[in-house]
């Protein structure tokens, strides 16, 4: 065929298809930057083709997961800027990934919208190609859908796919937990993509001004609650060189409660103490101004903590003095009805 | 872990978090019966973890592919009926991974309403189960949002997203096409998942009872138009076993015309002939209530062909004879603009 760029995925499922395609292709540029060789060229007008490697490691595993940035895309079309929105689904799928150990290799999008505004879409497709190329990941295909009567003119819904590779007995997860375990802490950057329909609630109800300086003193409140979920691919390879890394807890909905649970086999419990860490001052401007309960507060944000490590001891101390992670607490042997306990 | 079950990632990203629990639990019990050996056991609460097989064969590649089933959700929440969009979005998914001639391995899905119905969620999930099961697929993840302010309270959307597998040197496409090639069609069982945006204002506008008695005289014209998506994957195995197959649309948005296009090298143009297959009644139940020029037809729905094969010539005369699929029409040396004419 003569063609050395993949003829990926991209569609537009649309209304007015003249202009959605040219929306869409758009977007196809931008995802185009991400291309890594495995992307076979010049086949798949109907679906995206990977290579594996020739040489795959014994006992190798797909890891797939899909997320939505929930409703932070309210907050982004109410402020006008998406780029951050590609950057958060992106990354979201990658630390979800990551939790089990794995190195991305693909992602697709799901964009869904009333009526497509190809400004806005080839901001968010500017964010999840700048996110992919930092994970090394390529942004082979998605779907662009125009559903009016669903969405509303400037609301939209973005999901998205990833696909990593591990290999089997190098998993991470709850298998490898065990009492004695040590938490350590990796910073959010923010409210990640977790508390937006609370937060959205306390704007509109309150009032709030969301030009005001942000209690961070990085910009406007609005922009630092735009602030994109970060990813940790980079920080996760240096804490497991240290070795004795057994799980890793993506703390978004339900909080650092709920996620850290998901990794504690049975027979165990965590206990963190809050002290190990400051909770940045968004957290607590949200709290303040919402007159929201500590409980409330630590169910739905991740107050500062992105990502949880469970690991030995002894590894756990490098991680905390050679790579900047903070103290979260640790596992014990229990069977409370409470599985991991903020003290 | 002693757990037999794969802990497979079914999320929630909600408000009510434990009304939404209890409704994604279902969905996980019903995912649990496509599970196949392939997806690995007792990890993964963040992700899916799928083992590839020890003897992959030389070339093996991953075919994904992400779609929604676009405004026919709003339909089927104005009739109560959601069992058929679980199986359209996975059968859509499975039809796009077949176009390269991959089989399909997992399947994702991503929903999202303004606030959980579970039943709703449960008929959705079962559709989308015996749909996996059909297709030898299993269901490994999902993520289930709940965004008030985005979607109605009685509103949802659904996208999916599969992964299957090929290998690179027996993948169809554009690359395998050339004049002189046949093409034969697969009956479509509906307007599948495209169309309805534009059947929906008829209806709006028209004030069409969807309780009338449906043209196909199988159930109402409400329906009718809900008809799940056809797979194709049984029928292409035993296409491809005939031999010279070349390549594959799936006629979804856009018609005949854009999505045959897709698989048309350069230098080739295809000649349809529409009087090979009768267009069923309800195509043309639709064109006369809303008064609707042919060509608009044609360029909106799949007009009762659902995937088309490029063959070759010998190929086509026995898919035709033994296989029950109809002419279409052939493929020609030519530059046009148009590059599918329908005669």
């Amino acid at each position: 065929m003569g063609v050395d760029r993949p003829a990926s995925r991209y569609a537009a499922a649309g209304v007015d298809r003249g202009r959605a395609a040219e929306a869409v292709a758009r977007v196809a540029e931008l995802a185009a930057t991400t291309w890594l060789p495995p992307l076979a060229a010049g086949i798949g007008p109907f679906a995206a083709v990977w290579r594996l490697p020739p040489d795959l490691p014994r006992g190798a595993v797909l890891v797939s997961s899909t997320d939505s940035v929930g409703t932070k895309t309210k907050l982004a079309v109410a402020l006008h800027r998406h780029r951050g929105i590609g950057e958060d689904i992106v990354n979201h799928c990658v630390n979800d990934v990551l939790t089990t150990g794995a190195e991305p290799l693909f992602f697709l999008d799901y964009f869904a919208t009333g009526r497509i505004d190809p400004e806005v879409l080839a901001e968010v497709a500017a964010g999840m190609a700048a996110a992919c190329l930092r994970a090394g990941c390529s942004l082979v295909g998605g779907e662009t859908a125009e559903m009016p009567g669903v969405y509303g003119i400037g609301d939209y819904d973005l999901a998205g796919f990833l696909v990593g590779m591990a290999v089997e007995d190098q998993l991470l997860g709850p298998a490898r937990v065990r009492p004695g375990d040590v938490l350590v802490g990796l910073p959010s950057s923010g409210l990640h993509t977790n508390g937006y329909t609370l937060v959205r609630q306390l704007v509109a109800e309150l009032e709030i001004d969301l030009a005001q300086p942000g209690p961070g003193g990085q910009g406007s409140l609005g922009e630092e609650l735009l602030t994109p979920h970060r990813p940790y691919l980079a920080e996760v390879r240096q804490i497991r060189e240290l070795g004795g890394l057994h799980a890793l807890a993506h703390i978004t909905g339900g909080g650092i409660q709920e996620n850290l649970a998901r990794v504690l086999p049975e027979g165990t419990v965590a206990e963190v103490r809050v002290e190990g860490w400051t909770v940045p001052p968004l957290f607590r401007e949200i709290q303040r101004l919402g007159h929201l309960a500590e409980d409330e507060m630590w169910r739905t944000f991740n107050m500062g903590v992105g990502m949880i490590c469970v690991m030995e001891a002894q590894s756990a101390a490098r991680a905390v003095s050679e790579l900047g992670c903070f103290p979260v607490g640790e596992v014990t042997a229990g069977t409370g009805r409470d599985r991991v306990v903020l003290a």
